[in-house]
C-alpha cells in the first residue's frame, strides 16, 4: 500500500491505531477457518465517522475494506483474500443501560456477544441468539453472519433480534435504517437484508437489540438411542407433540467416541446418537413438556433417559456436548466444521448420506448439531498436509452439499457462505436470483470495495 | 390502453380473464381506503408464468402494474394511481398440505390468510399472524405489507413465518428464494427484503410459511383503568414482569362510548381505558401468568377486573375489542384509521399528544390498538365531504406523526406506506436511507412500471 495511503489513515484513526508491521499484522490475517490472507494495513477504528471517511477514501481509491470482528467466523468472512484494509472494529464495544420496558439494548458492532446477555441478564433478561463463539464473537460479526445458536428453534437467530441499525455504506454514508419498536414498516427492510450480508453491504456500526425475560424454570435431558434413525425419529415427535424445545442436540457415534477418548465420562461406546434435549419456561410448563418428551423418547427405543435435577447435574450433561468439536478436533491433525441445513423431516437422510460418502472416500466424519433446526455440523477428521486426502475431502464436501441441497436443505445454516463456500452457492442459488443478488451489491457498492471476493464471485 | 396491448393480455391469460368494461371495472377501483384509481385494464391471473409473461411485456412498453388481493389494504397499495394493468391475484390461491413435522405450509399468493390457518389447525397447528382482515385478506398482501395483528406482542408478524418465496420479477424473472429450514443464510435475504415492500419490487406468486403449536390453554382478561395512564403503565408493568402476553390490547375512552353506543353491553362510560389481555401457553404457565397480571392491574388501580372462565365468556369479552373500528365508523361519516407506533414506554404520551391534537383542531379522535406492540390506531371520525375539516384533519394526521416520530416511533407498525404515507416518509428516513431505497427500487424495477407512485415518490 502506498505510504501517502497509510499517512492518510493515520490522519483518521491516529498513528498508534493504524498497523502495516509485517510482525503486528500476522494474527489479522486468520480467523477460524485458518486459511491466511494478509491486509496491507490494520485500522482499528473507534467511531462510525472514522469508518465514513474511510470508505470515502477506500472508495475512491478502489481499495479493499474488510470489516473484523473477534474473527471466529468459520467462512472466512473477515479475511483480506485481496489485501486492502482490515477495519478492527474492537474498540467500539461500548453497551447501552438496558430499557426494561421496551426489551432493548444498544450495542456497538464490537461489543462481545455474552457481554450483552449478561448486560440483559442483570435486569432479567437474555438475548436469545447463542452462537458456540458468544465469549469471544461481537455483535457486528454476528449479525454480518446472521449468527445462529442453540437455542434457534425456540427463539431463532439474531436476525430476529436486530430492531435498528447504523450503517456506514461503502460510499461513506452514515445511515440510521430501522426502528425500535415492536413492529414497523416504514419502507425496505433494509435492517434484515444486511443482517447475513457478511460485511459486503455495508458496515454495521451500531445495533438496537431485542431481549427477553430469562424463563423461570428450565429441564435438561440426556437420552440415548441405539441407532440414528430413532433419535431423528424422536426429535420429529417431540416437535410434532407440540413441543418447541429450547434446545434440541444431535451428536453421533463418532463423535460420542471422540468425546468418551477425550472426557473418559464413561459414556457408552455402543450407543447410536445421543439427544440433549432442554425445554424452559414456567415450572408447571416445564413438567409438563419434560414427560411429554420422556414419553416420546420411550416410544422411539431410547436407551437411556436422565433428567437433570440439579444446576451440577445440568453442567455435566451438557459438557459432553460442548466438548463435541474440541474431542472431534484431537483426532486428527485438520478438523473441518461443515454446515449442512435440512428441513427437520430429512434429518435421517442427512446423517446416513453423511455416513456413506465418509465410508466411499474412508474419511472419518463426526456429526453433531442442533436436531431441532435440521442444522447439523458434519466435520471431517483429517489431516490437510496429505495432498491425496484433501482431495478427496473436498470431493465429500462437494456431495454432501449436493445432497443437502437435494433434501430440500441450505449450503448453511449459521455460518455463511463466505469465502469458503462462495463456489458452491450457485448450487442452491438460481442464475437469476444470483445476478438478482449481484445487482444488489452492485447497488450498494458500485467499485465493489467491500470485503471482495466474498459471497457472490462469479 | 391501445386495443393491441388488451389483445395481447388476452392471448395470455384467456379472453374471460381480462377485464376492460367501465361497469366490470369499478369494483377493483377501490381498496379499503375508499380512495379510487382506476385500472385501464384487469387480468385475473392463473400462474407465475403468465405474471412472468405479463410483466415482460408491460416491462418493454413501460405500463404499469398493480399487484392486487383482496384489497384489504389501509394504505392504498394495490390503488393504479398512474392507470396500468391491475393483477388480480385471487385465482391463485391453492395451500398444500400440512407438513407437520417441519411445520410449515406451501400457499399461493391469493390464498385467503384464514384458510391457511384453518387447515394449519386441523392439525393442530396454527398460523400466527392475525391481520385484522384476516377473514378476506390474502397471503400475497400480507407479504406485501408484513400485516401485523393481535397476537403480534409474542408471535410477531408476517416476516416471522415466510421461509421462502417465488417470486416474479418486474422484468419478468421468476425466482425462488429463502429456504424452508429453520436457519438460512445462503446468499442475501431476499425474503425478507420482499416482505413488506408492498408489491412494489416483485410480485409474490408462493410462500412457503411457518406453523406453531397450538397453545395448549390461554386465558382472557379484561380490565378498565380510570385513565390512560394507569392502563399504560399496566402495559409496562406486565411485559417488566417477565410476561409477553399473546394480546395486549388497549381501548381509550372515546372508543369505549362508540362500542357502548352500538353494542350497549353495559361497558362504564367513564372507564378511562380498557385493557384485553390474553396470555397462552400451558394451562399451570397460564394460571400462573394471570395470576400476575391481575396483581400488576391491581397495582396500577384498575377498576375491574373479569378472567374468563369459559369460551362463551372470553367471546363476550372479545367482542367489545372486535367491535371497536365498527362503532367507531358509525359515529361519523369517515373514518381515517392511523397506525402510529411507539416504544411501549412511550405509550401515554403518544395517546396524551393525540388527544391534545384533537382537542386543538376539535376532532374526535378514537384510539385503540396493540399496546403491547407500541402499536396504536387513532381513528379520526370526521366528515371528509365538509372540506374546512379535511384541511383540520389532514394537518392532525401530520402533528400525529411528527409526534410519534419525536416518540422514537415509526410511521406504521403494519399498515404500510403505500399511497397514504408516502409523502411523510422522509420524516422517519433519512434522506441518504431514502435514495438508498430508491436504488434498490431501481434494481429491481429500471422501467419503475411495477406498483408506481407508493412508498417513495419523490
Amino acid at each position: 500500500m502506498k505510504q501517502s495511503y497509510i499517512k492518510y489513515l493515520e490522519e483518521i484513526a491516529g498513528q498508534d491505531f493504524v498497523i502495516t508491521d509485517m510482525e503486528d499484522k500476522i494474527c489479522y490475517g486468520y480467523d477460524s477457518t485458518r486459511l491466511e490472507f494478509m491486509p496491507d494495513a490494520i485500522v482499528k477504528v473507534k467511531n462510525a465517522e472514522q469508518i465514513s471517511s474511510i470508505l470515502k477514501f477506500a472508495n475512491e481509491n478502489k481499495i479493499p475494506v474488510i470489516p473484523r470482528g473477534a474473527a471466529t467466523g468459520l467462512s472466512g468472512g473477515c479475511l483480506a483474500v485481496n489485501g486492502g484494509i482490515s477495519l478492527v472494529m474492537l474498540e467500539m464495544n461500548s453497551i447501552s443501560e438496558i430499557n426494561t420496558v421496551d426489551l432493548l439494548v444498544q450495542a456497538q458492532a464490537g461489543a462481545v456477544t455474552i457481554d450483552v446477555d449478561r448486560a440483559a441478564n442483570n435486569c432479567g433478561l437474555f438475548y436469545p441468539p447463542d452462537p458456540g463463539s458468544l465469549k469471544t464473537s461481537t455483535i457486528g460479526g454476528n449479525i454480518a453472519e446472521n449468527a445462529g445458536g442453540l437455542r434457534g428453534l425456540k427463539y431463532g437467530v439474531t436476525k430476529n433480534y436486530v430492531k435498528s441499525l447504523e450503517l456506514v455504506l461503502p460510499t461513506g454514508e452514515i445511515i440510521n435504517t430501522g426502528a425500535v419498536t415492536v413492529k414497523s414498516v416504514s419502507g425496505y427492510n433494509i435492517v434484515d437484508l444486511i443482517t447475513g450480508s457478511e460485511g459486503t453491504l455495508a458496515i454495521v456500526t451500531r445495533a438496537t437489540l431485542g431481549l427477553l425475560p430469562i424463563p423461570k424454570a428450565k429441564a435438561s435431558i440426556l437420552t440415548t438411542f441405539p441407532d440414528t434413525a430413532s433419535a431423528a425419529s424422536a426429535v420429529r415427535d417431540i416437535v410434532a407433540a407440540g413441543i418447541i424445545t429450547a434446545t434440541l442436540e444431535f451428536v453421533d457415534n463418532v463423535t460420542i467416541n471422540a468425546i468418551e477418548d477425550y472426557l473418559k465420562i464413561g459414556l457408552d461406546r455402543n450407543t447410536g446418537a445421543m439427544l440433549l434435549i432442554e425445554v424452559d419456561g414456567y415450572e408447571g410448563a416445564v413438567q409438563e413438556e419434560a414427560e411429554i418428551v420422556k414419553e416420546v423418547c420411550a416410544r422411539n427405543r431410547c436407551s437411556s433417559f436422565r433428567l437433570a435435577t440439579s444446576d451440577e447435574e445440568r453442567d455435566r450433561l451438557w459438557s459432553a456436548r460442548r466438548a463435541a468439536l474440541s474431542s472431534l478436533a484431537r483426532v486428527r491433525p485438520s478438523t473441518i466444521l461443515e454446515d449442512a441445513t435440512v428441513p427437520r423431516s430429512r434429518i435421517v437422510e442427512l446423517v446416513e448420506a453423511v455416513n456413506a460418502i465418509a465410508q466411499k472416500y474412508s474419511l472419518s466424519i463426526g456429526t453433531f448439531g442442533h436436531a431441532g433446526d435440521g442444522n447439523l455440523h458434519p466435520t471431517i477428521l483429517t489431516d490437510l498436509r496429505d495432498k491425496d486426502e484433501e482431495i478427496k475431502v473436498e470431493k465429500a464436501i462437494e456431495e454432501i452439499f449436493i445432497k443437502t441441497i437435494e433434501l430440500g436443505g441450505t449450503l448453511s445454516g449459521e455460518h455463511g457462505i463466505g469465502l469458503t463456500k462462495a463456489k458452491f452457492l450457485k448450487l442452491e442459488v438460481s442464475e437469476d436470483a444470483y445476478r438478482l443478488m449481484k445487482n444488489i451489491k452492485k447497488t450498494f457498492d458500485p467499485n465493489n470495495i467491500l470485503n471482495p471476493g466474498k459471497l457472490l464471485i462469479n
